[in-house]
């Protein structure tokens, strides 16, 4: 069934970030959005306190989230669709004019001959590649989802142009020290580098520095106040781990930490940075001075 | 004469940064607005290229723009008020319901007693300062507008904490490397560091990246491709030196610049830097690639 008309009911299925975008401009144009999420929240691979925000918004906007539910079938009615999912060790269904599935991509070497020229997969069907991006064919190269690592689109790239200047002879290598990645929700969700607690799993001596929109004044010029920043950097010396952002505008507000991260830059390079008034990127300022145990709007 | 409704016709005294976002926001409510600029461009600091990229959306809006012309008296009318200048050695008048004077800002330090306590002022009326926003009297500090350097928020509470920290016995100096400035035109105008001309003034040999947002994703996602980001750097090792940007949120983005200016990165810094898909982000990244002579999305 193709999509006529703007659906009165839609479930997704998915809450990943693929799922949370496209359900929340549905809720927008005024569906009546469910979504089904087999894992224990939605917006996996972010952190709680950030999906926290989003799951608030969506709220406001009428939006069901089911979690722990795992979508069994589709079948078509009358009207529409009827998913079953089963959750808490219990069958159920919902009925919709819509489904939409945005669960199962998976890397695409089947049938495709690599085995023929002697490519090694690893366990999940993924090429395996080094630092270089060759494959197990010193001449055969491979990038993107179809290897190791985070299926975004600006890996990919970065991966082609490694790729390409080393096959141009250049010596480079992928370093993944600073992989981004952001969801366009509302508001939107930032992460780069390490979060808290990865950075603590690694074993860091973690110094985090928090700031909320709330007390910025582009953020309350802009009518969004919700959601914060976090800095994680390393205690000794203020390296900068990371950053999370789940506020307005944080897929802009995420570069400028990506090169903390990527150019080993500490908390006091960011905090001595001069911001422009009134601008979202204070808030970075204030997360480092907070880290930094000197906070000029926070007590 | 108090503002009651919404004006019919708007004069604005001045095209600085102040009377075009004020302006622009009138013309946005309906209002037909002209500015009465003195120089031969509005956004006086800001480049030609980039003043460029605003007039041409004023223009759509139906804004008039002349420049040249010095505002010389305000009379009320029976119904407005008639707005005399001179512009080509000519004396010309404007009616409308209103005008808006955005010049003619001051510091105020006349009348507060600065010479009893024996505070030199320049040539301008504004206080001596040191690098540590020390006074000609030992114990007494000043800060912001009333000091020399540009007239901005984020300079002000820069140099405020500086003379905080000198004041709490730290070591600490203002450096003025990096201060940004930003106007919230349509699109935004911001600028770090040293321009193409302010480079090449002191004697760099200087590097040019320039990216357009047309060629940008998330700008055609905005529906806002108009504008572009220049990044500036020294040629011999792509130092970055500056950077200018006109285009959505700008405001936004200067910052990942001004961190770069402000710790002294290189153009491959932030070409190395993984920039996540589909963000404005990209868009700096680009432009350093462009300086590097390794563009991926342009001719
Ligand atoms: C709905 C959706 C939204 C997304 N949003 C984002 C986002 O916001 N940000 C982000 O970073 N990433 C996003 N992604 C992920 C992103 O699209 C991928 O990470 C990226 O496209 C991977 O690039 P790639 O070149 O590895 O693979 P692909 O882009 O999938 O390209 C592989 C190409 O190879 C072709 N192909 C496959 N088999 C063969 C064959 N046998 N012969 C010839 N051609 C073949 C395919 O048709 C395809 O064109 C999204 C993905 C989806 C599905
Ligand atoms: C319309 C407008 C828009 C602006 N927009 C921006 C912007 O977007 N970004 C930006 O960076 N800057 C902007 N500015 C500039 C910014 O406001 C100033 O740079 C900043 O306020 C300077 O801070 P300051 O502390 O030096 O002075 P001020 O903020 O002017 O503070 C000085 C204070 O001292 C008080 N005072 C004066 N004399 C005495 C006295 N004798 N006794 C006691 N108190 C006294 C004054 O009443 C005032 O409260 C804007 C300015 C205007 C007018």
């Amino acid at each position: 069934m193709s999509l006529k008309e703007i659906p009165k009911k839609l479930v997704v299925i998915g809450g990943g970030y693929v799922g949370t975008e496209l359900g929340t401009a549905f809720a927008n144009f005024g569906t009546e959005v469910t979504f089904l999420e087999g894992a224990k929240d939605i917006l996996g691979g972010f952190e709680k306190q950030m999906t926290q925000v989003v799951k608030k918004r969506l709220k406001k906007k009428g939006v069901t989230i089911v979690t722990e539910a795992v979508a069994k079938g589709v079948e078509e009615t009358k009207d529409g669709v009827k998913v079953s999912y089963e959750a808490k060790g219990k069958e159920e269904t919902l009925e919709a004019d819509y489904v939409l599935v945005t669960v199962g991509r998976k890397p695409n070497t089947e049938e495709i001959g690599l085995e023929q020229v002697g490519i090694e997969l690893d366990e999940r069907g993924r090429v395996k590649t080094d630092k270089q991006c060759r494959t197990s064919v010193d001449n055969i190269y491979a990038i993107g989802d179809i290897t190791a690592g985070p299926p975004l689109a600006h890996k990919a790239s970065y991966e082609g142009k490694i790729a390409a200047e080393v096959i141009s002879g250049e010596k480079s290598e992928v370093d993944y020290i600073g992989v981004p990645a952001v969801a366009f929700t509302e508001p939107e969700l930032a992460t780069v580098g390490l979060s808290e607690q990865e950075a603590k799993d690694k074993g860091f001596n973690v110094k985090v520095g928090k700031f909320p929109f709330a007390a910025n004044g582009r953020a309350l010029a802009l009518n969004e106040s919700d959601g914060f920043l976090k800095l994680i950097t390393r205690k000794e010396d203020g390296l900068v781990l990371g950053g999370q952002i789940a506020g307005p505008n944080a897929s802009d507000m995420i570069s400028e930490i990506g090169l903390a991260v990527e150019s080993g830059m500490t908390a006091e390079d960011i905090a001595l940075t001069i911001h422009a008034h009134p601008t979202l990127g204070e808030i970075t300022m204030e997360a480092a001075e907070v880290g930094l145990g000197k906070p000029v709007h926070m007590l």
